[in-house]
């Protein structure tokens, strides 16, 4: 049995049972870091002493369960995981791809680290990304390019392209990445796993080093959408001490995750926006999956929603002078700190006038109202998740074909939609491609349900 | 019988029972517009016209009411109001106090609107106020000043200062003014009426001119808290055509009313910002208020709340660059076209650059997430309207004194929280001082009950 490829599932009905042990899963993956990573750069930092430590503490945990009985320990018990190196985590040094934070040693775990610490889980180490998680070119300019474990040369996405190399790789079982304009479903798509943004405010950003304050997005990274939720179920809720966090309690993601998609009503994005840039592969895998939903009795409708163009400009924007605002004093002490494109945008983004930003935030309340009112017809709307699949790390049209990764993962960071990336087969060239499956705000239960539904068939 | 010194409920009564007619009650106010106006100068323009017709249909439904029953027109049947005239109203000019708008004649009746004429009211004329909302002197440079009828060599206080001035000397009978930083409750304070700014997207702003997208509110204006409450009645609920509206049901703000204050929980804000720069007969005014409500049967506790200072300045830098984007191509071409404060406020707005706005616009997210924290402790918040009252039209600390004006009340448009000006007494020179209540969002239902339980004892 490889310990490494297991569902989150599997591994914890092994562990209850006491087929194998924490501590066994654990190694296994360590094994495999030290392995694999040497090629892959999926970490910047692997945790191997903290993750004994905790595997130890679940093992105890799971045998007193064996021995006593008592509440049985949740799913994430003993699962050994890793993080996007933003996350802060007490004691262990969180980077967030960049120079600026290289010394960092937060005092505080991140809330959502503490929900999952609580939950059981073990920490393999801190994930590769993006610089400030906002490059837009291949590489990491600290800390290496994060590759593709699909194919070498090619880049495994951003930000979070650790997070969706390791567990691809079988580095890890569950990680946590960030989005802002597509930081999760894009490398999920490019890599060939799970990646759910969730509606902003669903989940705590607290001690989650920030990108833009208006638009990050915190949310689960797995190889399939159970194992997607049962991280998200961990994480989901309100945190009264993160300004950003909206007081409402979190739905059951699991329990009714295998009902299936018979009766959704969905929109399938056949405009102009999702087709003149788009690979022809990933237009037909679409079109394909659109084809499942049909069988699977769901009701599939063309529509057009041609205002995500207009979203994606303004989330743009947003991003580049958030980013800016947030990093003003190193901008203005140590701008050679960091690398060239990452400068390069913050710079974009100091020239952006107030008047421009404000605009953008006026299409973002009305996009994001007119988005919404979409969803009073559909339940669901089906996109790829990104228009071509990973392009290679050094290449003749490598930087433009980064820059159209965000174009359709983008409108739903500024409208604050939910939206999962999950995969939908491979390119004639072997690469994987995604779909997005987007909702309207608080909807996660069901975009899960759907995805859930059509990963079943499309296995 | 002064039929333009009745309250709403009392002409409501009148008029359903066939005592007086909506012709006699317009016709009143009609002539002391023609009587008192050339001084006070509070209207723009007065639709006579509309509003004979107007009573003239509503004596209709009167009457067949009385004459064959069914179901009981709204107090508001037959009412004559006046509206600050930035909301737009069809074929009427609506001028936002401005050149720009001078000749602008909408084709549609802003949302509330449409709702005042649906529950029956009268239209008797437009408002005067500061150009575009923002300017801070006295004296609208288009339009002239507006006096204040308690001391006519005295401000009405902005910006819908013609909105108080008409109410306050019986030329209409209720009105709804908006508010950016105090613009309703500070005329109410300042010439000794009542003005409710709501909670941020309980009322439909949509048709009224904006001054900021981010920090607008509409609101009523009226001689007493039921007369607020029923216009709050009319005009409060979800708009799906509005992005700002938020889709919660309006509670139900008369039937209880008049219940009392036993047993509420209120902050009397005591800190130094509160007291610094406050003429001490307000600090006097505000203390008083709370022993009345200890003997109402409250409990009130000294506090703090010394973020309201952060909360101010926030508010001011996204007040002047909101509006600068809003009005960026008339700044572009006819500069000369804005009066000259209102020049130097765009103009500074302007000159706030994206990080500037971005770090207000991050102020905003964590003091409303305060505010709203200090509200899970108690029930309402007690301040000084304004810390002054009236200053003079033309004096030697006339700009000095207006500018101090929006000290207490912007803290609560940068929030979204819901507080209300009502009348508490007057100064040694017989000027009106006002009472702020604030409450966490959605709880005007409360502020509407304190505040009339105040209003029934301080008579």
């Amino acid at each position: 049995m490889d310990l490494t490829k297991l569902s989150i599932t599997q591994a914890s009905g092994l562990l209850q049972k006491g087929d194998i042990t924490s501590g066994e899963l654990t190694d296994a993956h360590l094994e495999e870091i030290s392995k694999l990573d040497p090629q892959l750069n999926a970490f910047i930092t692997v945790t191997a002493d903290v993750a004994k430590q905790q595997a130890k503490e679940a093992d105890q945990i799971l045998g007193r369960y064996r021995s006593s009985g008592g509440a049985k320990p949740g799913a994430l018990c003993g699962i050994p995981i890793a993080l996007k190196d933003l996350y802060e985590t007490r004691g262990i040094r969180t980077t967030a791809g960049s120079t600026f934070f290289a010394d960092f040693i937060p005092k505080a775990n991140a809330k959502v680290v503490d929900k999952l610490f609580d939950a059981g889980a073990v920490l393999l180490g801190k994930l590769n990304m993006h610089e400030i998680a906002l490059g837009v070119t291949t590489v990491n300019p600290h800390f290496g390019a994060c590759r593709n474990p699909r194919s070498l040369d090619r880049i495994a996405g951003g930000s979070s392209g650790g997070s969706a190399a390791a567990l691809v790789a079988g580095l890890c079982m569950g990680s946590l990445g960030s989005d802002t304009g597509g930081s999760i479903r894009i490398p999920a798509s490019l890599c060939g796993c799970v990646g759910l943004k969730p509606t902003y405010g669903r989940v705590s950003v607290r001690g989650v080093i920030p990108l833009s304050w208006n638009l990050d997005h915190a949310g689960p990274m797995a190889r399939n959408v159970m194992d997607a939720a049962l991280l998200f179920q961990a994480i989901a809720g309100h945190d009264p001490l993160d300004p950003y966090s909206v007081d409402r309690p979190a739905d059951d993601y699991c329990s009714s995750i295998a009902i299936g998609a018979k009766g959704l009503k969905i929109g399938w994005a056949k405009g102009e926006f999702f087709s003149e840039k788009t690979d022809p592969g990933v237009v037909q895998a679409v079109h394909e999956a659109a084809r499942v939903f049909q069988n699977l009795g769901a009701h599939v409708f063309d529509v057009d929603f041609s205002d995500a163009r207009e979203a994606s400009g303004a989330n743009g924007i947003m991003t580049v002078s958030d980013a800016a605002a947030f990093h003003e004093e190193g901008l203005k002490k140590h701008p050679g700190k960091f690398g060239k494109d990452v400068l390069e945008r913050l710079q974009m983004g100091v020239a952006v006038t107030s008047t421009q930003y404000i605009k953008a935030r006026r299409s973002q309340s009305i996009l994001r109202h007119k988005f919404i009112r979409f969803f009073e017809n559909y339940d669901l709307l089906l996109t790829p998740t990104t228009p071509v699949p990973a392009p290679l790390i050094v290449g003749p049209n490598a930087v433009e074909q980064a820059s159209l990764l965000t174009r359709f993962t983008a409108p739903f960071n500024l409208t604050g939609l939910p939206a999962i990336s999950i995969p939908c087969g491979f390119t004639t060239n072997s690469l994987p491609m995604g779909l997005q499956i987007i909702g309207p705000p608080w909807s996660e239960a069901k975009i899960l349900r759907a995805a859930h539904a059509y990963e079943r068939i499309a296995q």
